[in-house]
């Protein structure tokens, strides 16, 4: 039953609350209570989350089916419940146990907020909001001056004011090429994000599109048309980068109101020089983001 | 066995090809060989679903889980692998049998390619196939009209020229607001799309985006800042429209190659009526699409 030495007793909790769900990624964020004798109403998180099929066992799973239910059946349509052996359907758990109030607020679902962010609110509300806080992007700098993660780098245009650093994002394996992700730096410091970005600027990201493409192409296979290639705002950190993601793959963030792409930005700037500093531009925050409520005190939300 | 009468013999399936997977949704899309007596090679789709969790079933689930074996350990954090009884973690499973060579086409993961479509590649290749379809909108005016779908509609101002019915799209089962959709239809016919609108459709434009929100608020509860209100280019039919969805739920089509906020969209037409009939837009084609080959015919690809 699952309660051998070292083994958490998944069977004797009970379950608080769901913190979060989703339909779609087939995940469940639990808040438990575990109370078998150790545990004492101790506080635990557990995630649940089905897990993808392989390909390998796909075989194996069909033919070793115990059930298969029909549901419904039109023409040559038909769907069906298929249940199968516990082995040939796990399902990935993990575990933060025991679980401080702080880990149950950074899985309870955030309520979402859609800021509409004009030329003036950024000046007045976010830009001294940015200033204030002490960011550290100490890590952008190291891989700009090859102190770390050197030997992931890509491809490089090594040029201080219109060069940049290509290199594989973190979230991406690099066993596959569906999900492929990878982040240009720029080598020029004090670009802080969209924001910032003039006709002044057009040659840097002329080269982070063009030289980012080749690069991609040659390493990995995958051409310019197979590619989305944008930039955050609000970034996750104020030093000037831009995204590569495989076209067909959803990467976390490439939706309408986070992403803006890379040839819309270039186009802008060469009507407009000042288009950045003047639109405004929409954006989501979570409820617990300290610069929503620097736009709700200032009566903008 | 699953092989009672009227069932599918799914142990008796020879697996030809993976036709796509995702491995975030967790699904399989397979081509299949049936070799029993009855099916004598046949072929078939077969699509595998894990199923989302329940919030009813989870205390159930997790009494009675079959076993629950340690992966890693580290500190408070720790994963699992966690096996349960079949009929607490069935598939969803999907068959088309006899399946045609065109099934298994629709289904076969589909090469995408990115489009940069100029104001001149619209008027030269996109609007001249565009009217070359004979796409038929009989289901958009059944709707206006009253013919279909009336006690669906949840808003309408039945302006002609500056009107709209709102309604649920057919994606959302309504019952739950996470994975809130509707769809505003304007009352204007002859507008196919974003390529269309000047600044006399300010008013209309307005309209929706402001007596939308009110609408979904007062029936859904959902207020404006928690909803993404956008339209889709190119769209799937040729009489605007405009995608009201809940911001916290990635709605297929809501990614930057191919959304475009409302807001936005009011922002570039207040500035330049034109806007729309000179820019650049970027979208996505599958490799079978039409519209695909006519931009390579034209070299623009």
């Amino acid at each position: 039953e699952g309660s051998g030495a070292g083994t958490f007793p998944l069977a004797d909790i009970s379950v608080r609350k769901v913190l979060r769900e989703s339909a779609r990624d087939k995940t469940i964020f639990l808040h438990g209570q575990v109370n078998s004798a150790s545990g004492d109403g101790t506080d635990a998180v557990v995630i649940l989350e089905k897990t993808p099929f392989q390909e390998e066992n796909i075989a194996e799973l069909l033919k070793k089916h115990t059930k298969l239910q029909l549901q419904m059946s039109n023409d040559i349509y038909s769907t069906y419940h298929l249940y199968l052996p516990p082995e040939l359907n796990e399902i990935k758990t993990t575990v933060v146990y025991p679980a401080t109030e702080k880990h149950l607020q950074k899985y309870l679902r955030q309520e979402l907020c859609l800021i509409q962010e004009t030329g003036e609110d950024y000046k007045k509300i976010t830009l001294p909001f940015i200033e204030s806080q002490s960011f550290s992007i100490q890590w952008v700098y190291n891989i700009l001056e090859k102190k770390a993660e050197a030997d992931r780098i890509i491809y490089e245009n090594p040029d201080p004011a219109h060069g940049f650093v290509l290199i594989p994002d973190l979230k991406w394996n690099q066993k596959q090429v569906d999900d492929l992700y990878l982040i240009a730096i720029c080598h020029c410091r004090g670009i802080k994000s969209l924001r910032d970005l003039t006709a002044e600027h057009l040659p840097l990201l002329r080269n982070i599109s063009r030289e980012g493409k080749e690069a991609i192409v040659k390493r990995f296979g995958i051409g310019g048309a197979q590619l989305r290639v944008y930039l955050h705002y609000q970034p996750s950190y104020f030093h000037l980068h831009v995204h590569f993601t495989a076209l067909g793959y959803d990467a976390p963030g490439c939706t309408v109101e986070r992403a803006h792409l890379l040839s819309d930005v270039i186009d802008h700037l060469e009507r407009d020089s000042q288009y950045y500093q003047k639109c405004t531009l929409t954006f989501a925050l979570r409820a617990d983001e300290p610069l929503l409520k620097k736009f709700q005190e200032a009566g903008r939300v």
